[in-house]
């Protein structure tokens, strides 16, 4: 175990879109596990959009990250030392562990990961679910959704006519919005909705670093189509996490379910790949090694 | 039986506010029940904003009001003759017949009412639900939403401040809207909804009357709050229709559901009563007589 813990701290909140500046890497001593708790040393960091809004410090649905503290964030990791009788030294865990290398938990709440289930780095992957038309930033994720994830098309939203795109691929309207972007893509698809359509909301990421809200669809529109608007947030349902596992590993293990990952090596890097997966610039679900995963094969 | 049908007529679509202009009242030769037909004169005609929407000429869950065509609207009467033997003549019936004074419609789709249940105008009143909060406008409603519909308050929505009169009324939030007005009011009321609120949308008749929609609320809330919005149509349930009225006639005999109807005398003022009507100036749901109600006692 090395003798410092290194860490990303937010050094003040950005205005728009995120620049390094607003980072801070720092050393700090390495913390001392207490009674009932574990030392957990990180592996994967996952870096998602949600970051945004908790260094927004607007009202949100999570107690935003204050100036100054290290920056919240998922890891997969290992225990390197244990104070609570559930877990053992090399055991693995998820947990909301952070932007840093080593930190001192509760065991009651962590989450124990099988490595013989799936590739340890796969418990932050999102499933793609069952979308037959895709929506993705260029041409390379395009191809990659209808020729990996088998999607039956999918349309670029930086192309120049997205309307035009969208009237193309759905004629019909469609049925079911997996809404996780807003902006353009949103201003798109709302009009082309059909009766009895469903929009389920899981992100905005397009408008995260707006300074100020953009206006929204008219809501005339839900009524004289009777559509069905649902907000969610995956936190909400991590008592259903386990049963996500059991179904979802061994359809990964079949290959069934296909996942890309965009990894970046270091810490030192999370600021920079998580400014650019605001402009989509990853390709995959971005993920930060914090140190060698012992269970993956080079 | 007269021997004229008085209609109204949709002469020209309007741009914003309908004015008398957009409408023509003439007289025509009343209809022949052909076979299976019933001729039913009318004896209530219900006036309802959705109206506007039908004769705006957009694309809408229902077929708009052709120009020259009778004004649709739901309408209570009676059977002056029958050419349906499931009908006969006297029979009190609701349907859709229109602003006018008698029409032969077949009998298959006709709902037969019985005066003894409720009076027969109550059969268009809309219930108003177990709202705590109401919001209408002009401090004489208000008053009657308060003392006669025992709601625990009401806000004027055209007073001074509706957000301080909302903070007040709901300091902790809002965790049902019944969204019938659109406009200002949804303005106020959805930057107060609560985590996991519902917004049941009905209607949004403060916005009828718009040339061109206006923007409305940005939907990242929906994701942060987990909303659930949810717009419908009367019209997709009228499968449930006689199982409201089996429930709520006792409620109106007892006096446990509570109405006012804002009567309107006479088919020619029916234009008038309308355009009042996308201005709140009704109190009470809008009804016009088009002949006297037999079952009524004067």
């Amino acid at each position: 175990m090395e003798n410092r813990n290194r860490q990303v701290l937010l050094k003040r909140r950005p205005t728009g879109a995120p620049t390094p500046a607003d980072f801070e890497i720092t050393d700090a001593p390495p913390p001392d596990p207490g009674d009932g708790e574990v030392l957990v040393r990180g592996i994967y960091l996952s870096l998602d959009p949600y970051m945004r809004g908790r260094i927004s410090g607007q009202r949100s649905y999570a107690r935003p990250v204050e100036v100054g503290a290290v920056m919240e964030g998922r890891v997969v990791g290992q225990v390197a030392r244990s104070h609570d009788p559930d877990f053992r030294e090399g055991d693995y865990v998820l947990g909301g562990f952070g932007w840093q290398l080593y930190s001192a938990v509760p065991g009651a709440g962590l989450l124990k990961l099988d490595p013989a289930a799936a590739p340890l780095s796969a418990a932050l992957v999102k499933r793609a679910g069952a979308r037959v038309v895709g929506i993705a930033g260029g041409a390379d994720k395009c191809h990659w959704v209808e020729a990996e994830l088998g999607f039956d098309t999918c349309i670029d939203h930086r192309s120049a006519d997205l309307e035009a795109a969208l009237d193309q691929a759905c004629p019909n309207g469609i049925d079911v919005y997996w809404e996780n972007v807003g902006g353009a893509v949103q201003q798109a698809v709302f009009p082309r909705l059909n009766d009895f359509a469903r929009m389920v909301m899981c992100g905005m990421v397009a408008e995260y670093n707006d300074v100020a809200p953009r206006p929204g669809p008219n809501l005339m529109s839900a009524v004289r189509k009777r559509l069905k608007i649902q907000g969610f947030i995956v936190g909400d349902r991590w008592q259903r996490f386990a049963e996500y596992r059991a179904m979802a590993a061994p359809l990964l293990r079949s290959g069934e379910l296909k996942y890309r990952e965009d990894i970046v090596d270091g810490l030192d890097r999370a600021p920079e790949a998580f400014i650019g997966l605001l402009q989509g610039r990853n390709f995959g679900k971005l993920i930060v090694t914090l140190a060698d995963d012992p269970t993956r094969q080079v």
